[in-house]
């Protein structure tokens, strides 16, 4: 195989996989890709819904981006679409710009697309994905979390039958005790009627039917089945008694036919409104969608490309943006449905976006009498499962540091929003972890007799010698805690005569910088003014390799020693007793 | 001595070393104060001048703020008044905001102090004095150096004697090639003169007159006196000539008497807009003074407290704010020139007030005729001792990622202005840190034969037994580069069948994140997978800490060892030759 062919199916991996296809994967991805469909169609619905948009761009969205995954990523069961948390960032980026409804509005949700697909793509050809590396996991969780709660707030107008509105918690529930005086009884019915049996879908069906003799599969595809048949039932209610007339919001007409072409708008204005709010699309689809593709990946020992999912994802979103989407990625739920029933390749996807255009082109009449309260039903059962707070059990109990910014995090996407509330995370996590490694551990060291190894006096019985103190930094040297080693040495060895030799054991010092080499010449300088010497230890291969570019080593008062053992070796230590620990 | 005493004395440190003033030290500190005395008054007149304030706002903020400092300070040493840079700072941001010249421009820049003074004394206060540390010593050095370039760019419209602006390198030299037809000749002489004269007095008076037979203190003093001469000489020119009657510009009236007393104003609107400039002021502010506090004492053996040093510095600037004066920090030459001249306590401080007072109530008559031309002069040839390129050079060979933020931070606040450089030059020194970190050096490490010492197997000759793999990650485990571990774990041990046992040897791992905790586990289980057992080896007692709190050591298939060494005699690794080292 040509070098240039390998690099082509690198990024194009339907050549790789494509030229393997056979009968057998046809009909696993076949039947995987119509179980999603049935699965897919009400959820595309209910997020464009929640997205603010015409019902009609959550199936839009659900056919070109599958088919550009299906070409251009590596994941083998991810189903990408409409998902919730990025449905909602939708409708928090463009509500602050235009009114729900308005062609405008579903315009710029287009082009967040269409830029989000431009900042994905970019992402993958620079290899940027490390990126989504600086939203920590906790962080993610908070925000997932939060999102599931806002969420599903924002539909309880839905099944309250009631107009309300707002992007944070705080807004939304006054706007909606405003309304309570509002509320239209026989929507309040079906959409409480509803929920309950949509969770009774998802917790008590599958142990119903199996008790009644039904075979596990069966119950299953039952369990998946559950939304379609709570949109039939509520649908044929609507029709039978012309709920519309009686006050039930209904979806009413949604055009019929295959996505139109549209073009998204080229205006420096907009985008450098919704450019922020892209980026944040962006990262947050792509860390969902991985971390889905990896786990699923996981269970099949195959491996997926991070910077090529990107390309993947960015695909997609450009596939929306030229067919009348909006935003998509890869969605937890339904890669796992689509992974469940069989799906071996990112053909299956391929097969759901068929489905998906047969449903636009045929089903939409059929729509025309579903209550809007069947779909908040839906969306308020699948994002609840989003909820778990027990990410905040767990880093309270492990690291406070970590506690604080998911607490933050959740806490300022339900008072602030999404955008608010993921940025805050992402600063926090990086600010906290700057301020630790700003004050990084120090501990004074002794040998662990009858061993080469040395260890914290303070917390192990080791040996030391008095007239050499041994240091160890646990954290590289850079200019966050250049002067904090400075300040650390200098109190150690004032007022301690004995003191001869201090030596700097650099097993944890993975980098210096610039001003942590200047702290160490004022060390070297400091500690010779007072008749000191000071040695390294265990520095590794690549600051070594630093070291000798600079003038350091040869100012350098002391040697620097391969291990520890050997400075106290050489330093001729008579060792002593272990000492008192406040030494 | 009570407590409550001891602590008092923490936050006023006069009635520590007042308590033992004596004879001696009053006549130490008198000398000295004379000699800065001499020396800030010009200085004082030239950079309200830069700052675009009236000349008299330099001595204001010159008197008040150095008495403040002598109660709060801990230096023994510094010399506080208005600097160069500040100034240059506040002119960027009083100047977006009102027409210099204005009532509104003065009031603006008293608030700054004000706003600057409030905030050096909350981060005194709360201890936040590590936050200063986020400057590297590279960002500063290039800031400094690029300030000078464009202070002294800023000061050549007075020398050519035209009508210039800009806050960057580009408008200002623009502005000036704009203005060439406009230049004065007379005042084009003055300026030239001048400052040759004084470049002159910097680099050759002292050795011409130890030359001439003059003792080496008495040629120090007249280097001192140097500008004094320049202002006195111009001004009797000025005076003799009526060179303004030509068109050179002079100082004009400057109202007589001691410093008024001001009230900063208290405007939402204006505090929000100066806010981010004040923070940045007292960071640079902070910084400079810190590090030429830090580097007196060093000499003398005396420490400095920072933390008190935002108090004394925040003290400085609210009386500045209270005295009409203007954002002030401690300078390098004069605080040099102070503690040269054997100043010993901060009562120093105080006697130089008493004598800017002095010249505020008895010597502004006599600046009346002072060409504006003299001053720049003064200006230019102090700052351009601040250009300092070779830290352009020390970089580039020591660290690349350094070496960039200063080149970042020069290039930008030569074409941006001070806020935009200082700013990027901390963002990029924190993203290139972070950056690095992402990716850390992860190092596959054996037995050096004859030691209980391992080291990477790239750089020298070890041992490694074939169903070992020990890995040595070179950097804390977080969320930034948590996944990098992982997926390198992964492709070392896939298709290598031989392998039973993985080490994690964390010598450098100095923090496990919930994130890092998460990487951890699912490492465990995917090589649990394969039959491949995982230990950790040389865990530090903090990070064992926080592990014991987690399940992850009931979870680990493999053990903790305290060392590498115990790690592999444990496994009974039957140890082989040096391996290739691609293995």
């Amino acid at each position: 195989m040509s070098l240039s062919l390998q690099r082509l199916k690198r990024y194009v991996p339907i050549l790789d996989w494509g030229a393997r296809y056979n009968r057998d994967t046809f009909t696993n991805d076949g039947i995987a890709a119509v179980i999603v469909t049935i699965m897919l169609i009400p959820q595309s619905l209910a997020y464009a819904l929640l997205a603010g948009l015409p019902a009609q761009m959550g199936l839009y969205a659900s056919i070109l981006p599958l088919v550009a995954y299906a070409i251009f990523g590596t994941s083998r069961a991810l189903a990408v679409g409409p998902v919730a948390v990025v449905s909602l960032m939708t409708a928090a980026a463009v509500g602050d710009m235009s009114l729900q409804g308005t062609a405008e509005y579903a315009l710029a949700a287009i082009t967040l697309a269409f830029l989000s697909g431009l900042i994905l793509l970019a992402m993958g050809i620079f290899r940027l994905g490390f990126l989504a590396n600086f939203l920590s996991h906790p962080v993610i969780a908070g925000f997932i979390t939060a999102s599931g709660i806002l969420i599903a707030v924002s539909q309880l107008k839905h099944i309250l039958g009631v107009d309300a509105s707002g992007h944070t918690l705080f807004e939304t529930v006054l706007s909606l005790l405003g309304k309570l005086g509002t509320i239209n009884v026989i929507t309040l019915a079906l959409g409480i009627t509803a929920t309950g049996f949509l969770f009774w879908v998802r917790k008590g069906l599958k142990p119903f039917m199996i008790a009644r003799g039904f075979s596990v599969r069966t119950a299953e595809i039952a369990t998946k089945a559950g939304p379609v048949a709570a949109v039939v039932v509520t649908t044929l209610l609507s029709f039978a008694f012309n709920l519309s007339e009686h006050g039930v919001q209904i979806v009413g007409d949604v055009p019929r036919g295959l996505p139109p072409l549209t073009v998204p708008v080229f205006s420096g204005e907009l985008w450098s409104q919704l450019f922020g709010a892209a980026v944040l699309i962006s990262i947050i689809g792509f860390v969902e969608s991985v971390s889905v593709a990896q786990t699923l990946a996981a269970k099949r020992r195959q491996r997926i490309a991070p910077d090529q999912e990107l390309i993947g994802l960015g695909a997609s979103n450009i596939a929306a943006a030229i067919s009348g989407g909006y935003p998509v990625t890869g969605g937890f739920a339904r890669s796992v449905v689509n992974f469940d029933a069989g799906a071996e390749t990112p053909a299956a996807g391929a097969f759901t976006a068929i489905g998906i255009g047969l449903a636009a082109l045929f089903l939409t009449p059929l729509l025309y009498f579903l209550p809007i309260a069947t779909l908040a039903a839906t969306i308020i059962v699948a994002v609840l499962s989003l909820v778990d707070f027990t990410i905040l059990r767990g880093t309270w109990e492990y690291s406070k540091a970590d506690f604080v910014a998911v607490l933050a995090t959740i806490l300022l996407t339900l008072g602030f929003g999404v955008e608010t509330g993921v940025s805050a995370g992402v600063i926090l996590s990086i600010g906290l972890h700057l301020y630790k490694t700003s004050r990084p551990h120090i501990a004074e060291v002794g040998l662990i007799a009858g061993t080469e190894h040395f260890r914290n006096i303070k917390r192990h019985e080791v040996q030391t010698a008095s007239h050499v103190v041994t240091i160890r930094v646990d954290e590289s040297l850079y200019f966050a805690n250049a002067r904090f080693l400075e300040d650390y040495i200098y109190d150690r060895v004032a007022g301690c005569n004995k003191t001869k030799h201090v030596v700097l054991m650099c097993p944890a010092v993975n980098e210096i910088d610039h001003s942590g080499l200047e702290s160490l010449e004022a060390i070297n300088l400091h500690l010779k003014d007072q008749g000191i010497t000071l040695h390294l230890s265990e520095v590794k291969g690549p600051i070594m390799d630093r070291l000798k570019k600079s003038h350091f080593l040869q100012a350098l008062t002391g040697q620097v020693f391969m291990s520890q053992f050997a400075a106290i070796q050489a330093l001729g230590a008579s060792v002593d007793l272990p000492p008192d620990t406040q030494s």
